[in-house]
């Protein structure tokens, strides 16, 4: 409700602030029996974590996570899972330079209005540091749902800045510090970066995230659409401004006969649809884009106002990624996990397990 | 949960299908005190109802709403207001010939795999009729914010299909069937409806929305963000594939130097941000957009399977709106009141009515 | 949130006013599939309807149940299903003399001071005629839990003011105006009935409810336990003012020797848990008792304050059960029953409708 | 919704299990502002830690608590505060025999069979230290309440297995280890808790407690009533099983002459209402009482059933408290803040902070 909490059944509550002892959450709802380590967890924080290449912050956070509760042995027990990341950099006199003003495009206005008050250590509630932890849950979601259905999730960086990335194939998304599918064009990103951090400024990006082996009938109509959920997911991700599902802005110029999917016996013709129609997954895959506006935080000053209301110029020094979208990537991956589990539980509350009354038709992919 | 309910505070429970007795709406948490009758709300839904011109569906309509319950002598007491709507022209045969076969591009499928089963008439749960309950709940939202704060919205269509709608003023949109804040281009939008109509094809759109006079410090962190909601408010509407906020897409391409609101004492410089900072109203004008798919139920015949798995084509005759994008406009205005009221009743909550420290800046509209 | 719906997966949410033109209810989150007809909810209404025995309300209202939504061709879609009762015998002028003063006992006083004002017909919103929309819902819960698992409600009075009633036998509450369990007491209740509306007194009641046929695992652990929903369901009819669980306030005086049931291969030996274990039901029969407080509506006059906070005096004319309990069986019964509904689906979202790792040892009735 | 998160506004995440590495919880929705320590929390959690007299648990557990968040420069941020407890004292071997089989009136069978596993060291998840992080809880909540409205709590034991405890003076109960409001039993009651020691058995108790400072129009009609939320809350705690508000079940053989409170301009005449009327405060002390069955774990044998359904006895050794009900007292206080926290901030978010139309009543205490 004051909006710590993400889902409804499969529930993750998130605390901490950047610069504080400890960022974690709290997952309620996991269905008991799931092996589950940290083994499991860690992979997926250490594809977020900061300080991995000369593009993204150099603060040197070893996010190392820990479960506090709800597993026994080795299996989840249904009780609340509590993962814990302590914060070992801290560097905070790195960001005093911003207790009394504001950044442009940057949430120290909004925080301090709402509340009379903010906690300014390295963005405090408000740095994206906060995802880590949500990282950490979705590796959970995924694994069950990987059990239990074969879902899977995947992602690329599909623009950076001006620079549209050509999709050469899933398999290259490893092996470059943009999260790229995408060989040939790496030495153009990284040039793109270096003369951007040059320059003090920053840019913003293009995500496509997808789930693979989605079941049908997952999604609540009227408002606990699928879509609805995932664009409520990803826009709550650090400096989305924008979010699409399957052919998104283009379908406003693409005609009924050419945007409805048409079904066959072998399935799905295309995917308009993004994978969801009337709010609920067709079995398709589910197919997202989001925008990542520019790093609000860069060298470069800008004009900004002081508590007072006094007009100043803000520059802002210490360790910031110039383009955040760099390690949105599996963010966004793991806000679509949690969506999805948290439908998979709601599915099953009110439908059960049982068996759909004919053969599903084959998902077109 | 269920999917029924929008709103956390301000909690608005539809029902009803396309072709039922009745559609309508429950609102819980309304404050108390508020003048409020029917004629409060009647003229929402009047400018969103059908027939109103050739370029909508014909459905004969008058969609009269009815006050059932949480008023006395004028005034909200505080209690759930019920709104009724009953269904007047049901002509549900129009319909028989798609109670076996699934239109590519609709919910029919995917409601027929979740439940096992499914009403057909008029789309049944899935028909885009269901959004007037909450345009009449949304009429509620409105005066109370307009009272308390003078909030206002409006929204306009800025493209339909190919062609992109110049804005010209607010003041046009009131006086053409297309919401477009336009005069000069209207005939060429009628004439663009009238082929598409003759050649049995529907079309995308995409509408602006605004609100002006928004309080500063609404809005949720972490997960609650007041543009995650709007994300999930609006990508919850009938054909809506893609939602922005602010500068949207395009802030992916911009730098940080010109992405970044600059304030000053008399308020903003611009208005990138569309109004939300880490997911926070900067006190602004809150400005989103969205893209509307093509109307799924065509006269062009697709090819598509019937419940057995067969396959088979599918025409749609009856009477659908060739571009559903037209009558979008109303109600997106009234999701977006209803995110503004939830949270502004969240924010009292948790913040009080007290003053905050210093005097607002003023908003950059 | 505001108080108007009950439940978290299975989601009544009331509305409407004992005299304004309707009351109702939407139910959200049904199963799919569910064969339903009014004829499945009118019994149960009638058996809480008033005018039905001179120790009742003489306020003469069929409450006739319209299935508004949510019911295609005589089964659930899963979609939400709106009961619509309307109030027909409204003689609102027989509460004329309330209007300026509180009912001592009554919640014209907190009503008023809350909201600032208040619907003060028939009790508007605070009257025990809003149990009338949960006793429906609770219809379509019953033949839900029936169908899924043979679970079965029953309640009986076992204490009309300072007489305590012997139970008999279940046979016997059909067949006396009290929900008596119990042939050979009738008569006396009858007299005392009839001395306390000459009177014009009022008096308690205590109500015994339970549920037979309950599965094994309902019930969440650490807050949303099955007791303590039931406490809150029970504890929100009107007028009641304690709920007990098995042995209940007994148990402050047992031994853990005397109150721990022993667990044998046939079952539980005994049932002093009423059929909960740390929140969780244990397969056998769930039992509670609840205390009703005497009707606050009488005609002898009692010392009150007017709006203006003058002392004055209050008499109650108009029709008004003198003991409200007596019809408190089926309403008590309907909320367990909402409760039992709601944790089977939350069991199932979690833990799914897999085999249990052993035969359930069969339950102590 | 698994049942881990207590409130709807001021909402409480609780985690951990007795013998995990620590236990906590998330605090979400607290008002921005508020000066806290951990000074404030640890007094409570030291009125209820184990250790502190011969007749509660001799587990030695200094139950130190740590601000991991939500709090910057000594004031709350409005963001989440967890509370981390961490478990020092964790002897697990001492329930080593209790593996395989299920001790009667425990939640060891019900754990095992909804779940299909458990943690069996030290009653896991089931383990009333679990109340410790809502001890915490209910200090900030105890807090906040005090300061904005002087709304302070109490309460004490009114009676031990069969020993009425008569009530002398509130300024007893810091005096005793029982929380009695008592001097001159005392003696009696260590005696009586002696001789049950000795004899390997336990036995119930009854807690009484008390809000003084309740504002009026706390409590959401129709199903979140101040009265429901409390039967839930304090049902919810372990081995209550009954619950009461004002005069509970002795109002069963009251008149409607007798109980309903009569109104002075001077305050009510009395308070059979416990605070509450239609669910809603009524400004008087919103007074509750609890029925707490005695400890299931003892040394005296009891018949009971394995894993495998085969007869078996148990007989519990281990650091058991022979009466639970002794450390009660502060855990009910808390719940009962909890309410009331939860309830003042919903109240604000409907109804605002504004003045109501006439002066309230002195409250009758």
């Amino acid at each position: 409700m004051a909006g710590s909490t993400f889902g409804e059944l499969f529930r993750v509550t998130n605390f901490g602030e950047s610069h504080g002892p400890a960022i974690g959450c709290v997952i309620d709802g996991c269905p008991p029996g799931l092996a589950l380590t940290e083994a499991d967890i860690q992979p997926e924080l250490d594809r977020r974590r900061p300080g991995t290449s000369r593009h993204v912050t150099q603060r040197n956070e070893p996010d190392t996570v820990e479960i506090l509760s709800g597993v026994y042995e080795g299996l989840t027990t249904g009780t609340p899972i509590c993962l814990l990341i302590r914060n070992t950099d801290q560097r905070s006199k790195d960001y005093g330079n911003i207790l009394d003003t504001f950044r442009p495009g940057h949430a120290d206005y909004t925080y301090w209005r709402k509340y009379g008050l903010r906690d300014p250590r390295g963005g405090g509630r408000s740095s994206a540091r906060l995802t880590a932890p949500m990282v950490g849950a979705g590796a959970v979601a995924r694994k069950w749902l990987r059990q239990a259905y074969g879902t899977e999730f995947r992602g690329c960086m599909t623009q950076l800045g001006e620079i549209d990335i050509a999709f050469e194939g899933w398999e290259h998304v490893g092996h470059n510090p943009f999260f790229a599918a995408n060989a040939s064009q790496i030495a153009q990103l990284e040039d793109y970066m270096d003369s951007l951090r040059k320059a003090g400024d920053s840019v913003g990006a293009r995500i496509r995230v997808e789930a693979t082996g989605v079941p049908v009938g997952l999604g609540e109509p009227l408002f606990d659409k699928l879509d609805a959920d995932i664009a409520y997911a990803l826009m709550g991700i650090n400096a989305v401004k924008g979010v699409e599902i399957g052919a998104g802005f283009r379908s406003v110029a693409q005609r009924g006969t050419e945007h409805g999917d048409e079904l066959t016996p072998e399935g799905f013709a295309s995917n308009n649809a993004g994978g969801v129609l009337g709010g609920i997954s067709t079995g398709q895959d589910v197919v997202a884009s989001i925008a990542i506006k520019p790093t609000s935080s860069i060298r470069s000053p800008k004009a900004s106002i002081d508590r007072a209301g006094q007009p100043t110029t803000v520059e802002t020094f210490g360790r910031h990624d110039p383009c955040v979208g760099i390690r949105a990537t599996p963010i966004a991956e793991a806000m679509l996990a949690l969506v999805l589990m948290d439908h998979a539980l709601r599915h099953r509350a009110q439908c059960g397990d049982v068996a759909l009354p004919i053969d599903p038709i084959p998902a077109h992919r």
